[in-house]
């Protein structure tokens, strides 16, 4: 690594070290503030002019923005809250003081995604020091709320439009893969998040009454097997229309990623994966396929031993994964029709949660032009995943107002062991400081 | 009513607030042996010889027998032990401190059955003031581990069989309609419980994987489905070949019934019963169909909001309710062959609880005697209930070793408001006299 970067090195340590010790938990209203704050006053001190966006008691989007010697305009993407810490008692050290071991970083957020922040951060004042300038302006938009959701992100950005506005955008996430090759995401799948609900009577019953009244569980079995048939296919009308193959090129990046086959399988301790499935047809259908789970079933008694009771009430929860081209409403629409059309209009349909899929194609200029400098940057051909297996709530909503290509780079500085969302989370800081010198190669690459 | 029995009834009130003095828990260990003791004297006071029957650490069965003047053996069943008081806050009155209000009697137990060994016993003592001795032979047995299933019973009882060898058995139960016809419960249904567990991982994944990972609730919602049709009909192979229609008899039976519809529909909050079944056909789907409920479905998150798992393991606790002819036996091999014969061997069945069907035929002449006696006693035609809903897991084992005929008298003291199991379980003081005459004028009369 270029040594004239081994103080913004250290710089993105204390950085992310004292990000690291605010709280910053939004499910439970903690140092949301102080945070704020806080990253505002890191952005002012790395020449950006920054404002502060808000609506209502939502956690408040900072942003800022920065002119450069190239009018070509990127927006990144941050969120400065992070997942709860809990439970707390199988953390080695403290959530939010932050511990070096074996070249190691401990702390809740640190990988998710404070550890991105300060990699750029000081990517950017070494950019602002050693050239005079940045090589590009940047928009840099850092949210509060994306791990509950980003429920008010739209509400919040929506009369700011005209900020987000940019001609490429980098969103959280990207990194290195297992064989170090640098990874760039393209997209994530959309989801709509429900609940089936159905309440047969107003109280429970003895089950010795099962033969005339009716079950409530029985009747979400039912509603369930008519969603979803005992092949895995999802039997709602219209759900596979919209869904395409990938493309050639998609199929080609598929190809190359490194399937973790094994790995996997040991994880969860099977034979085998669904259909068989092995290589690229593995890796299409996990990329390329709509999902309908079940993410919870309850009715009646779940404790020990015997308790002989007809359950008034029965609940469904679940997800839908969405592919390009199926929009949330639409499948939340054909799913309400679909309950109506199979007689089941007492199977109540909350929606928690729902948001399109975005997907950049893997063709555009944006994506060409970084993978380059990726592939220049690390000796290594990129590792591109067209869509990964999850959903970011906010990207579509994002990727409306910038109007332009997004993706995410291999910006960030996480590892196969970040445990992000769990206890122990970890960063390697040799991959702190590959980010900071990955953040300086490619934004000085787009200034060209 | 009998003047003469008016200190008999005193003596039942009396005895009765003694019995709910002592806690006898049997699912809380608490007060078992105490209460053991205390029944073994109150049988010993009103004349029988007793002794007690054990198997290790299970609650011990009092057993007592008194000669009568006729030869003619009737076996009495009751049980010592209650349901745990909790909820404690939803008590007017301290569940163990016997509270009289309104003229009904409040306590845990007092209805359940502590309310008819005490009618029981009283009108033993009348009988032997007023006539010098009992009318027949009684043998009583009565167990303390009722409300936990009576999981010893067979085991404690084998081994001393011949002592419950009797010409006829009163069980528990049997009281007095709304509109005071006395009511004769002629047997139970049998039950099959048994847990449904599926685990297709070791471990729980993100719903991101849901496209290539197994499924354990599909898995489960399927394996369901293959039990029990959208017509609501059991699709085991052979489950309804045993049974039978009612009898002309039985069916007569259930038309002398009080219906009740109005205000079960109340009760439960419902517009109708299933198959928008009323009268005849509603009490004979009741009594001798029977079922295949599902008493709990516990798989993934159950909490507020979104989760996003893809759970690993899924559980349904069901309850099969059985008619005469059907064993739990029968029905449990009939449910492992039919669940691997559809491919769900991967279903794990654990039996929680399994006991056969007991009817003793309307037309049999016990029945047809206590029926006599309970007009002649009451004035009223008695309602006889061929098949109650609910279960008595002992009353097979029981019935096999008495080796006659069987039923519930109308010697019971609870009404429809007793709340049994439930917090202010209580009786009519009223009740508990007439319980003590009809108790009185059946015995005699079967000495006849």
């Amino acid at each position: 690594m270029d040594g004239s970067l081994q103080p913004y090195c250290d710089r993105a340590h204390d950085l992310l070290i004292e990000l690291c010790r605010h709280p910053s938990i939004a499910a439970q209203h903690q140092g949301i503030a102080e945070t704020a704050s806080l990253v505002e006053q890191l952005l002012r001190d790395a020449g950006f002019e920054t404002r502060r966006l808000t609506a209502g008691d939502a956690p408040p989007i900072v942003y800022g923005e920065q002119r450069g010697r190239s009018p070509f305009t990127l927006l990144l993407y941050n969120h400065y809250d992070v997942q709860p810490p809990e439970p707390i008692e199988l953390w080695e050290s403290p959530p939010f003081e932050p511990e070096v071991r074996d070249g190691k970083l401990y702390a809740r957020g640190v990988a998710d995604n404070k550890g991105e922040i300060a990699a750029r951060l000081a990517a950017i004042h070494a950019l602002r020091d050693q050239d005079g300038e940045l090589p590009i302006t940047i928009r840099w938009i850092i949210e509060g709320a994306e791990e509950i959701g980003s429920a008010h992100f739209e509400e919040i950005v929506q009369p700011h439009a005209a900020l987000l506005q940019a001609d490429a955008c980098f969103w959280e996430g990207g990194s290195y893969d297992p064989d170090n090759r640098p990874v760039l995401g393209l997209g994530a799948k959309g989801m709509l998040y429900v609940e089936l609900a159905v309440r047969c009577m107003s109280t429970d019953a003895h089950s010795g009454t099962a033969g005339i009244l009716p079950s409530a569980p029985w009747r979400l079995v039912q509603a369930l097997e008519a969603i979803h048939g005992p092949d895995g296919r999802v039997q709602i009308p219209g759900f596979y229309e919209a869904v395409r193959p990938p493309t050639p090129g998609e199929r080609e990046a598929l190809a190359g990623q490194i399937g973790m086959e094994a790995e996997m399988r040991e994880v969860y301790g099977i034979d085998s994966f669904v259909d068989d499935l092995t290589g690229i047809a593995l890796r299409e259908r996990r990329a390329f396929a709509p999902t309908c789970n079940i993410a919870g079933l309850i009715a009646g008694y779940g404790g020990e031993g015997i308790k002989t009771v007809l359950p008034a009430a029965a609940l469904a929860k679940m997800d839908f994964r969405l592919v390009p081209n199926q929009t949330a409403a639409g499948v939340e629409h054909a799913l309400r029709r679909h309950l109506l059309d199979r007689g089941f209009g007492d199977i109540r349909i909350a929606v928690l949660g729902a948001c399109d899929p975005t997907l950049t194609p893997i063709d555009d200029p944006l994506v060409q032009r970084v993978r380059a400098l990726a592939a220049s940057f690390s000796g290594s051909e990129p590792s591109i995943e067209p869509l990964i297996a999850g959903s970011l709530p906010l990207l579509a909503t994002l990727m409306r107002l910038v109007g332009a290509s997004g993706l995410s780079a291999p910006t960030n500085v996480t590892y196969w062991g970040s445990r992000g969302h769990a206890p122990n989370e970890n960063i390697r800081i040799d991959d702190l400081y590959r980010g900071v010198a990955t953040n300086v190669y490619i934004l000085r690459g787009l200034g060209r």
